[in-house]
C-alpha cells in the first residue's frame, strides 16, 4: 500500500457538520492522516478538539496563519502536503490562497467561495503554484453517477436534449430557522455566503451534476432568484432555464424551503436514443430508459459485471450492500489522496471538480443573479467575470 | 336512478384513439347513451362504425351539421341532449359552436381549440347559449388529484411557494413520427393542431392540472419552445417559468421527444406547511410530505377513511383495487351527465374544466409562444388575447 | 362488429360489491347485455332494482329457478345465452348446476364453491352439459400477468426453484368487524363461506395466480390456518409451504386480519435463470430480474413493443394510461363472451380459470385444512376429494 | 473524547469480504485503533498484510494462538483489548474461546458457529471469562431497525400476529459457482461453514432480524431445506414457518440461488394495531402502516424529530444524506467499543446480538434441520442442544 498522505483542516470545530463528514470520509480512505488543524479561531478551542480528534497538541493551531507557517517549516515527510478547507464561503480564498502560497494542495468545501472576485483569486493562486485543487461537489462521488457520466459519454443517452435537476430542501421554510443554527446562520448572511444564498449553497450542486453527467457546460441561463421567508437578504428559493453547449435545454430548482423536502437532488437527462434518472436519496440505483424498452434499473456495487471500470473502481461493498453519502465523499478524497502522490507527475485530479468547475458554478451564480435582475433575461456565462 | 342521458358524438371513427376513450367511459357511467353520431366525414363510413357500435343506422350522420339538423328535428325526450366533440383541434370550434346554436349541451376534448382566437368563438356561443360546456382535462378526475385540490383549498399545505409540473412523452421523438399515424400527422401538423404542438396538445393539461390543484391562475410565463425533431413545424419540446396569482412560482416543461418518458405527468406542490406529489402512471398513490414528518402515502379507494367527500365520490372500488385512466375520464363524463340532468337548476359542471379554464389555456399557450418568441421575457396571461 | 351476448345475473343486489364489478366489467367489454337478473330473494326488491339497472321489468326475477325456468323458455336469440353467478359461496353448485341443466353458459365468482363437494356436483354438471363454465379469478385478467405466464411459458425463467405469493388484507382486523357488513358477515360465516374463511376467499386467488403464471400444478402443502380474532369460527389467516410439479417450492400467505394490508397480493416467482415480480396494487409494472444484470421494469400498454401477443390483446390505452381492476376483469368477461360466441365449435375459454382450476383450489383448500388440522404435515392435493 | 480501544484480528486477510467490511467499520467509529493482527495462517502474508494496514510488523502474528500469548504478555493499556474475530465459521469456537481464555473481548462474525456444539463452548467460555462476546448481526446496527424494534416494543403495533422476513441472493444459483470464491468455498463446505449452507449464512440473519424488532423469541419451526444446485452438500435455499412466543405465526425464507435476488433482506411484522416493512437495500426508509390510515414513511438522519433517541444516537449525517452498510456495521463497533470501555461496571453489549441470541440462531438452524429431515414437522428450538 501506498505511503500515506498527512492532512491539515482549517475549520470544521464542534459542531460543524461538513468539517465532521471531511474527517469521515478522509479516514474511510485509509490513505490519509489528519495530522494538523486549525478548527477554530480561537487557540485554546482549537486544542482541545485537536485532543479529543487524538492530534499532537502543538498541531492544533489558534489561526491557519499559524497552522501554514508552523507546517511549512517542518522537514518535508512530517509536515502536512494538504489541506482540507471546511470553513464558511467567506474565508475560501483567503484560506486557500495560503496554503498554495505555502505549497500545501488544496481540497476545499464548496461552492468555491462566495462571489467569482474571490474565486478568481483561488484560481489565481492555483495557477502561481501549480498544485492541486480539488472542491467537494460530493454528489460525484457517487458510483451510479459516474455510471451515468460514462453511459453518456458513451453515446447511449444520444444527443442531450432536456435535463431537468432540482435541490430542494426545507430546512431553512420559516422565518425562525434563519440564526437556529451556525450552519443557518452563516448561510443566509450575505457578508459570510456570498451573493447567493440557496443558489450559492446547493444550487451549485446541482449545476455541477448537470455538467459533470452530461459533458457539457452550461452556456446561458434565464433565472428568478426569490427570498422567500420574510426577513431573509439573499435567495433561499430560485429557479433557472439553461442552454447546454451542445444545445440542449434544462430546468433547474434549487430551494432551502420547500416543505417536506430533505435533501431533494435529483437529475433526469433525456437524449434522443435514451434517458436516465438518479436520486441522491436512494443513490444505489440509476434508472435507464429508452422508448418502447422495458426501463432499466443499474445497481451499485463492486462486483456488478454491467457498471464500468470507472463506478466499480469506487464501490466498497458487493451488489445489495448499499454505501451512502459518507462513501461518495471519501471517493473524492481518495482520488485526491491519489493525485497527491502522484503529483507532480500527475496535476490533475481525477473526478472532483477542479478549479475551473468552480469557477464556472461562480459564473453561474452572478449570471443567474445578473437575470434574475433583470426579469429573467437570458444571461451568458461566458465573459460574466468582472474585468480586472 | 336518474333517467340517463342521450348523446352524439362528432369524430372518434375507426382507428380513433381518444374517441374509443370517450365512448368507454361514458359507458362506464352507466349514465350516458350514445345514440348518434358523425365519426366520419364520409357518410358510409360513419354509417358502418355507427353500425359496429349497436346505433340506429339512422342517426350515423355523414356530418356534423346533419347531425345537428336532424337531431334538433327530433322531438324532446329522443333527440340528443349533448354532444360529444372528440375531432382534432381545428374544428373544435365549429363544432362546439354548430351543437350549442342547435341547443346541445357540449363536452369536448381537450384543448379548447388551435388557439385563442377560436376558443373566443366558443365562449360566445357558450355564453349566447346558456348551455353547458365541459372540456375533458383527463387527469383532473383522478380520486387523488381531486384529493389533492381538497388538500391545498384546506390549507394543509399553506401558502403555495413552487410548483413543479411535468408532462413528458416520447412519441414523437423521431423524425419518421411525424407522419407515423393519424394522431402524430395532425397534432403535428400546425394548420389542424393549432399554434403549438406539444405545449397545445400536454402542455395545456400540465396547465390545467396546476390550477385545478392549487386553485391559483397562472398570471404569467416565461417560456421557451422548441421544434427539436428535424422538420417539425410546431414545438415538440418546451418548458417555462410561471408565476401564480398569490405569488408562488414554478416550472413546467411538456416534450413528446424525452426518450423513455411514456405518459409522464407528474407534479409536486410545495406549500410553507407541507408539499404534496401525484404521478399519473401510478395515480392511486399521493404523497403528502411535511417538515420533520413522516412522509404520508395515500391511496384511493371508495372506502378509504381518511378521503374527502369529494374523492371518495368517485371511487369505484374499495382500496387497493386500483383505477385508471378511463375511470377518471369517466369521471367526469358522469359530472357531466349528472348537470345534463339539473339543467337549467344549475348551469356548471362540478370537477370538469369549463370554457373560462379552457380560455385560460389558450392564453398560456400565446403567451408561452410569444415570450418564446420574445427571447423568454415575463409574459402575462391576462389580455394576451386579440382584441376584437 | 360481433353480435352482443345476453347475459343474466344471479346476486349483485344493491350494496353488493362484487356485483356491481361483474356488471361494471361485462358492459365495458361492449360485447354482453344485461338483459335479465335474480338479483334478490325478494321478487320487488330484485324487480326494483333491475328497473335501476335498466332492464326490462319482466325480466327481474325473484328466484334463479324462476328466470332460469322463464329464459329457458323464450324463444333462442331472445332468451338469456349465459349466467353470471355472484352469490356467496354456499350457492355457487345450486345455481351453476340449474343454469347449467337449463342450458346456459356460466361465468361464476370465485371459489368455485364453499368445499370440494359442492365443487364436484358443479364439475358434473359443467361435463354433462357441455357448456361453457369459467370462473372470474380477476387477477389473471390483468395484462402483465398474462406476460408473466408468456415469460415464464418462453422459458425466460428458466426451471422455477422458488416461488412466494401474499395475499394480505386487513379489513377483518377486527372483533367488531365480524358483522360489520354483508361481505364481512357471510365470508365469516362457514355455513356460507364454506370450509375455509380467508384461505377459501383470497388464499385460492394466490393459489390460483401460483398455477397461472408458472404453468406449474401446486401438488402438496405443510398448511397452518388460524382464526386470530376472538369468535372467528373459520380461519383469518394461514400460511402454508407448498411444492410445485416440476420440484420447485414455494411459500404463500393468506390473511384478512394483517392490519395496514389493503388489498395486498404480490407475487415473486424464481427461476433459475431469472425472477419475475408483480403486484395488484401497481398491476401496471411487472419486473423481471436476472443475476449479474439490470433489472428490467415492464409496463403494460396497448402499443408496447416488447409485450407478448397475449398481453397485448388486453390493453385498452397506450402505454402510460393506467388500467386497473375493473379492466383486469373486463378480460375474462371479454374472453367469456368471445367463447360464447364461438361455441360449440370451440368449447374452452382461454385465460380464464376453468372447473378444473376451481377443482384444483377446492383440493387446495381441503388439503391446507387437512394439513394444519394434521400438524402442518406435508398433505398431497391429489386424491384428497371424497370417494362417492 | 474517551480514550480508543486497542483491537486486534483473527482472519481477515488479503481478498477477505467481511474482514475488509470490519475493518472499515471500525475505523469509522473513531474509538478503536487495530493494532494488531493474525491475517493469515501464513506468518509471512500476515506480516506483510499487517504492513499495508500500517501495523507496527511486529504484532502482525502468523496464528491467532501466537498473538493471544504475545499480546497478553505486554502490559495493560498497551495490549489488545478486545478481538475481532473474522474468520470462517468453523473457527469461530477456538480463536473465541482462546481469546477469551487469555482475557480479550470478543466481537465475532456471524453465525456464532457452524453448529450449536461449538456454539456452547464459546457460550461456556463467555460465561467463565466474564468478558464481552459481541455477535455482528449488521442489519441490527441501521437506525431504522433500531426505530422498528422501538416501535414494536411502544406498542404501536400491538401484538405482533405475522412476521414475513426472506433473505435472497442468487451469487450461488449456478454449478459452476461452488468453487469461484474463497467466500463460496468454504460456504459450500460443510467442513468449514458447518452443518447449514444458505439457512446458517443468511438465514441466522433473518431470523435474528426477527427477534430483535419484535422482542419475541421464536420458539419453534417448520421447515424445508434443500440443495437446489447439483453437487451441494449443504442447504443453498430452504423455507420455514415459525412461531413466536407470543403466539405470533411466520414465514422465512433463506436461499442463496434466487436468480436476481442480490442481497435482498426484508421485514414485514403485522401487529393487530399496524404493520412494519423495511428492506436492507432500501434501509434509509421504514414503512409505517395501519388500517384506513395513509402509509408512513420514516426516513433517517441525525435531525429527524420523530424518531426515537436509541434510532438517533447512531446517525452520523443530517436527514436525505445516506447511511449504509458500512455505517450499520460501525454502529455495532461503536457500541462494542463503548461496553469495553464501560467494562466492568457494565458487562452488556447494548444493541448488538450477544452469545444468547447467537446460541438461539444455533438452535433455529439445528432445529430446522431436524425439521426438514422429519418431513418438516413442527420442531421446538428449545431442548435441541445436546446434551451433555
Amino acid at each position: 500500500m501506498a505511503a500515506r498522505i498527512k492532512m491539515g483542516m482549517v475549520g470544521g470545530g464542534p459542531g460543524a457538520f461538513i468539517g465532521a463528514i471531511h474527517r469521515l470520509a478522509a479516514g474511510i480512505t485509509g490513505q490519509i492522516d489528519l495530522v494538523a488543524g486549525a478548527f477554530s479561531r480561537n487557540a485554546d478551542a482549537s486544542r482541545a478538539f485537536g485532543a479529543e480528534l487524538g492530534l499532537d497538541p502543538s498541531r492544533a493551531y489558534g489561526s491557519y496563519e499559524d497552522m501554514f507557517a508552523a507546517e511549512a517549516s517542518k522537514p518535508e515527510g512530517e509536515r502536512i502536503q494538504c489541506v482540507s478547507v471546511v470553513t464558511p464561503n467567506d474565508s475560501h480564498a483567503a484560506v486557500s490562497c495560503a496554503a498554495l502560497e505555502h505549497g500545501f494542495h488544496v481540497i476545499c468545501d464548496k461552492p468555491l467561495a462566495g462571489h467569482i472576485e474571490d474565486g478568481l483569486k483561488i484560481a489565481d493562486a492555483v495557477k502561481k503554484s501549480g498544485l492541486l485543487f480539488g472542491l467537494t461537489h460530493t454528489y460525484t462521488g457517487y458510483p451510479l453517477v459516474i455510471e451515468a457520466r460514462r453511459r453518456v459519454a458513451n453515446g447511449e443517452l444520444g444527443a442531450i436534449r432536456r435535463v431537468a435537476v432540482n435541490y430542494l430542501q426545507d430546512w431553512l421554510s420559516r422565518e425562525e430557522d434563519t440564526g437556529a443554527s451556525k450552519q443557518a446562520a452563516w448561510r443566509s448572511d450575505p457578508s459570510r455566503s456570498g451573493e447567493s444564498g440557496a443558489f450559492g449553497d446547493i444550487g451549485t450542486h446541482a449545476f455541477n451534476l448537470v455538467e459533470f453527467i452530461t459533458g457539457e457546460r452550461i452556456t446561458e441561463v434565464a433565472a428568478e432568484l426569490r427570498a422567500v421567508v420574510a426577513g431573509r437578504q439573499i435567495d433561499d428559493d430560485g429557479a433557472a432555464m439553461f442552454h447546454l453547449a451542445n444545445g440542449g435545454s434544462g430546468l433547474l430548482a434549487a430551494s432551502q424551503v420547500c416543505s417536506g423536502a430533505v435533501n431533494g437532488l435529483e437529475i433526469s437527462v433525456y437524449g434522443d436514443k435514451a434517458s436516465l434518472h438518479w436520486q441522491q436519496e436512494q443513490p444505489n440505483t440509476l434508472t435507464l430508459k429508452a422508448r418502447n424498452a422495458p426501463d432499466q434499473v443499474l445497481k451499485a456495487g463492486a462486483n456488478v459485471g454491467y457498471l464500468s471500470p470507472e463506478a466499480l473502481a469506487v464501490c466498497r461493498t458487493p451488489g445489495g450492500h448499499p454505501e451512502g453519502y459518507i462513501e461518495a465523499f471519501a471517493n473524492l478524497y481518495a482520488a485526491f489522496a491519489g493525485a497527491v502522490r502522484e503529483f507532480p507527475s500527475s496535476t490533475t485530479v481525477d473526478g472532483v471538480a477542479d478549479i475551473e468547475d468552480g469557477l464556472n458554478a461562480m459564473r453561474f451564480i452572478r449570471a443567474a443573479i445578473r437575470s434574475s435582475e433583470n426579469a429573467s433575461a437570458w444571461t451568458p456565462l461566458a465573459g460574466i467575470e468582472p474585468r480586472t
